[in-house]
């Protein structure tokens, strides 16, 4: 594996699903590998599961880690080709990248959609120019687009708690506060198309999302037709893509709650977390039984481990 | 030991200040213990020494540490049970304390008190909610009501510096130009009860401290008669616990200075520090011989470690 | 090496060079060096290599690496002896610095020139007092008045480079929207003429050094002149001296450029990085085959390796 940006870097999802489930088992069995490499994990915007479980991941795995905030440890990056650089920003991408790129062995990367310029997320500047200039692997920790190492995690989860070879798994959008960006229901339906799993997307009309993303996947505005027999409610709020950026509803009545759970197949209900309690799903779902979140959670270290494992066992020289 | 949120942890005070002085001794003789161990150590509010000092004997074990500054570099923690989080904050205290106890073996929490909302304050929410949905030990790196770490500090360095059995210890207010919360008082004075001192609080009136951590203690509004004849002066100012978190005097005339030192047994003068010098004591005080605050500071090392040593042992499968 | 602050510390630069080019031929050969030894690194200011290159130097030694960002992480300084700190400074230096060598074997501060008081930024307070109140070696991560750490770099880069005995080096101010402080070409100026170059600084009238630093330096105002026959063009803005921390020009005819170049013996191009593309150089130099800022910022590991180690192999003890 060379960089680890979507579900197309994987070229055997199931092997990397088993890596990941050996890895849990034995977390510290590959110590050696990491042996005086680093990884650098780059911040543009606030983290904690993806801080915490890629520190930890590579820490088991005998890495260092250094961590920087982007904007308040160091400058503000110019990501544009040719700028005159006369404004704010005091450093540009090319050499940003590549310096860090001189001090790292991998890099992790997070940089969120802005929301604004819808042309400008889609060509996923930050972590493209990252891949461009830092000559080492990149590691998506999050872009404009894709939560790659959360989508994994997802597929790993599914694969623990599934009681049948081909699970119902549905996507369903829930009312939120904020605009949120569109990468975790993006890279978790580009994942899921792979996985092997029946698919089904709900939400209201005016949140389709790309169908880069979504692909082959069935999608109702019906959100109890979904639900019905369903094994994995996945919920999770995000914004317009055709009014880019913008809240076209908070209809309440997109909460996950228990009464509407009762329409799965004692369906497992999953986020990516942080979750708004009470606005995307309510206390009654999220602290029943069937509430997975916290172990989901927990597999992110193992999602992130087996991945950095492919990327050391790549390294030139190994 | 379970967690270390105050002296009712320690189930032998002399014992551990014992191990801590044995650890001082040979700082790396038990890197052994923390292979593989991670330590997370989340930060509400600044630190300096309690940062510094828990990573280093944290990595004197040979555990893994990874720090965050919560609010900076992760998102609000909602505390209100049955919150519907429409608001400002991203994600509940359930679910960031769960996920942070799936990524570490032992959580440190620094929390303040608020000094608005007495009540709050009292019911020491923040790191009640870790112990509660955490699922691993928590150490108090400073919480609303308590700062154990200081004062098992505190114990270590009057049994270092003693030249009698029971020496006579004086914990006195001294002006400061901000409010600041009662915790370091608290703690001091519930560990001094504990402790085989002879323990006197001296402060303005309207300074008086809750009498769940003051006890049996002495208590006098005259400083002079209280240094008399002293071993050790505790310096440190706190703001008003009737007239909640309220300023009710800046008064100069208890600024220690060396004149009312000059009353003591040749004390030795401590500080938990930072201290606001020439207003809670003057230079001559500080710069004096009589003076241990550097070595204190150095002490909490030691503290730290003999608490960590201790969860250390106590984990499961240890 | 008691402490790195200039090039006056380094008894013999030819031997520190040689050192650091071992380093970088075998970067872990001594990881022993500093087992149990712990590097804090405080930052004043934003530091993007100069945090990761000297982390990782510290690391291939087999050290523990703290870092913080002081003003966001801690409390601020006081720096004034004798202040009555009835402000917003909640802790003196005098306690700070002594707290942090308490937990450090070395410690390295990053503390910029304010560039608004003349006398203070000469006097370079912070870090002296830091050296005179840390009680373990200081090494410089750029202060008001040097930048050594990036000058050794330099150093070594040229002996890399240099394709004759007695290479041409030229220092050439730039334009930049900002006022910089003197750091940089101040302490690159010094090393200068230690090192064995044929040195010479060019810049817009107005904008001389302190003779402190550039000593026998060539000066001209030519820029073009100064590049005839040049081996090496290192290029940085400063702010002015005489009219301090003032931007007297931002002349675009000082930008360099491929004509500029063309003047050259095919001189390689170097900037200590970050650099305002188009503004301070243009992006055909900085993309040409000449441009050697990439493996330059590449080489700020092996210098703070091989100061690393000289401290080291210092520490009483060893």
């Amino acid at each position: 594996m060379k960089h680890f940006l979507s579900v197309k870097d994987v070229p055997d999802l199931s092997a990397l699903v088993k890596e990941a489930l050996a890895q849990k088992q034995n977390p510290f069995g590959n110590k050696h590998l990491g042996q005086n490499k680093t990884l650098g994990l780059l911040f543009f915007n606030a983290s904690l599961r993806t801080r915490l479980s890629t520190q930890k991941a590579a820490q088991n795995l005998g890495m260092e880690v250094m961590v920087m905030n982007v904007t308040q440890d160091s400058w503000g990056l110019e990501m544009q080709e040719g700028a005159v650089m006369n404004g704010d920003k005091a450093e540009h991408v090319k050499e940003g990248a590549a310096v860090i790129g001189q001090y790292c062995d991998i890099i992790g990367v997070r940089s969120f959609a802005g929301l604004t310029d819808k042309e400008k997320d889609c060509q996923d500047e930050v972590i493209s120019q990252f891949v461009k200039y830092a000559g080492v692997p990149i590691v998506s920790l999050e872009s404009a687009l894709r939560h790659p190492l959360q989508s994994l995690t997802d597929v790993i989860t599914i694969e623990e708690y599934k009681t049948k070879p081909r699970p119902k798994v549905v996507l369903t959008w829930a009312p939120h506060p904020k605009a949120l960006p569109q990468a975790v229901p993006n890279s978790f339906s580009e994942w899921m198309n792979v996985a092997n799993v029946d698919f089904i997307i709900t939400h209201p009309e005016g949140y389709e999302l790309d169908t880069e993303f979504t692909g082959k996947a069935r999608i109702t505005y019906n959100q109890k037709e979904a639900f019905e027999g369903a094994d994995f409610i996945y919920a999770k709020n995000w914004s317009s893509y055709q009014q880019y950026g913008q809240i076209v509803s908070k209809d309440p009545a997109w909460t996950v709650n228990a009464e509407k759970m009762k329409l799965t197949n004692k369906a497992k209900f999953m986020h990516c977390l942080p979750v708004r309690r009470n606005v995307v799903v309510m206390d009654e779902v999220l602290d029943s039984p069937e509430s997975i979140v916290i172990p989901q959670a927990g597999n992110r270290v193992w999602a992130a481990q087996a991945v950095l494992k492919e990327i050391l066992t790549s390294l030139p020289g190994k």
